[in-house]
């Protein structure tokens, strides 16, 4: 399965709002269209972003051409609504720069398409090559604890975090991975869940807050997460929970392993301090399925994110190298480029 | 306001399955009616329980007078209802063991609720002096962090954890109570920030995941959390999720205060790895308020308590002592009686 793709002529998503309970597949057909489905989380991570940015400029070329339309401009028109379709998720505006450069550079109709698919490609071998080389790390870890989506669903094929897992159980069955339901929008029980019952690999929905209790009783042997945001110094923005996980691992002296695509790894930003964590809605913490269920007068804060402090990151993987105890060894960028 | 009371010759207690949604109060005139509100969590807490069972008994001692049936029959009867309502809940028993003392030394039916009214004195006793101990121990701290329902609806009229938060505030005006929902039953949102909204004490309701984060960051200066057995090494088991805030209040370097009563000191359980822990229904973490919200072929896993290690402990007071760094200093009881 593919969480998004190029399908006859149209971008098809998988409609991540109606997971787990109904897999429903829909096949886009206008940039417009593409861009209400971004904004609703229909499709959603940073590396399914870069994807949909890609293919959504194929998707205006395509219909422009067909339809006998100035293909450029249909580009420009689509480059501005997908660039600006979620502003904080850089790697939309990734996608659709790659396919303008090749524009630039004389692409036709089926060239621009070619670079969009190129994306798409690239992504799923970023991927893999992260799932493989976090599985080498964690060689023989057969109990494995993961949080919030960093799954399939959050890029084309494979996901990063998710993507050693499954690197890992093709090796040797895992006992059991720990899946944290990542409150409060539940990422976890509803997605990477649905994803490991798909791949057939055993696994528990556990509270977040049990997590440090089973890593210390010695239930688990490694944790593994992906990465929003990477600061120089190696400092860790992820979904907010990440860093109790952190702790407990640190504590028991089990391998905390981060895994994200080399884009993730902001030079422009020194330390974690630096970036700013989204404060999102208080109703998603105060009410659950629309209900409310906290005590009425009472409200919330809800960071969306929180900062891992490098020293307690065992190794970041990335699909071009592992870099161990980023505390001493920062992940300052390959290269200046536009490229992951 | 009172969790539980004696009010014109019956029980009445506040209906915790209620709220936050509605506060209703129950004038509980039969001992079978009381096992079914204490079976339904409309009354719950280790304290709370204690109070149930003594006042139980003083129900059953005066409803059989009244009626002019054998006063000795109906409680042997009560005791044996109220001691097994909940079969874990040692309170229970205590509660029902004062009575049946003070009866078999002479106590008339007078004498039987004087007795009773004399246990839910000292719970309320016991409370303000483990709120009193506790402020003083954090004084100065205007930002604290607490989890789960540690309050007066788990004791009659103040509560452990959130004695010492009142106490604090009181003494100067808090700045800020972080509130852990605590999943999956919701204990900290639903009943916690109640009792905050009705002192009027300033306060924010987070996901449990979110405070290693707030602590981290410097947001949070106290910890205090109650706890339902201290092994005799210090060891603390709590709700689920207790051990990750006293992770991150050690890495923070800030105070992670248990505050509980001596009858929570278990001198026949050497440490923490002894108390066993209850592994609760899947569906708690697979549902939320009814509705399935994982994946439908995943499995949850749900211990309702983690154990925190003494050396994670900075101090525990109880009504009669504050023992600092458990972990060096052991928590002996103080006399192997049936008094708290």
């Amino acid at each position: 399965m593919r969480t998004i793709d190029w399908w006859d002529g149209a971008v098809r998503i998988i409609d991540q709002t109606r997971l787990p309970q109904a897999e429903i597949f829909i096949d886009v057909r206008d940039v417009d269209e593409l861009v209400v489905h971004i904004q609703s989380l229909a499709v959603r991570g940073a590396m399914a972003l870069g994807v949909a940015g890609a293919l959504g400029m194929a998707l205006a070329a395509t219909t422009a051409a067909r339809a006998g339309d100035d293909v450029d401009r249909a580009l420009d028109v689509a480059a501005e609504k997908l660039s600006n379709a979620r502003p904080t998720a850089v790697n939309l505006g990734y996608g659709v720069r790659a396919v303008q450069r090749a524009r630039a550079e004389g692409a036709d109709v089926a060239g621009v398409l070619a670079a969009a698919l190129a994306i798409r490609d690239e992504d799923i071998l970023a991927n893999r090559a992260i799932g493989e080389a976090g599985a080498a790390f964690l060689h023989g870890a057969r109990r494995i604890l993961t949080h919030c989506n960093a799954g399939a669903l959050a890029g084309v094929e494979e996901g990063t975090a998710l993507g050693v897992i499954g690197h890992l159980h093709r090796e040797s069955p895992l006992t059991v991975v720990y899946v944290c339901e990542t409150r409060p929008l539940l990422q976890g029980s509803r997605l990477t869940a649905w994803e490991l019952s798909r791949a057939g690999i055993p696994h528990r929905v556990i509270v977040d807050s049990a997590a440090a209790g089973l890593i210390l009783s010695g239930e688990v042997e490694a944790v593994v997460v992906g990465a929003d945001r990477i600061a120089a110094n190696g400092d860790v923005a992820n979904k907010v929970g990440t860093v109790s996980h952190a702790l407990a691992a640190h504590h028991a002296g089990i391998p905390f392993l981060v895994a994200a695509p080399e884009s993730t790894i902001d030079d422009l930003t020194p330390t974690g301090a630096d970036i700013p964590i989204e404060l999102r809605h208080e109703d998603e913490v105060l009410d659950v399925l629309g209900q409310r269920v906290a005590s009425p007068d009472s409200r919330a804060l809800n960071p969306a994110f929180d900062i891992t402090p490098a020293g307690l990151v065992t190794a970041i993987v990335t699909q071009r190298r592992l870099l161990r105890d980023p505390a001493r060894n920062p992940p300052r960028p390959i290269a200046n480029t536009d490229a992951r």
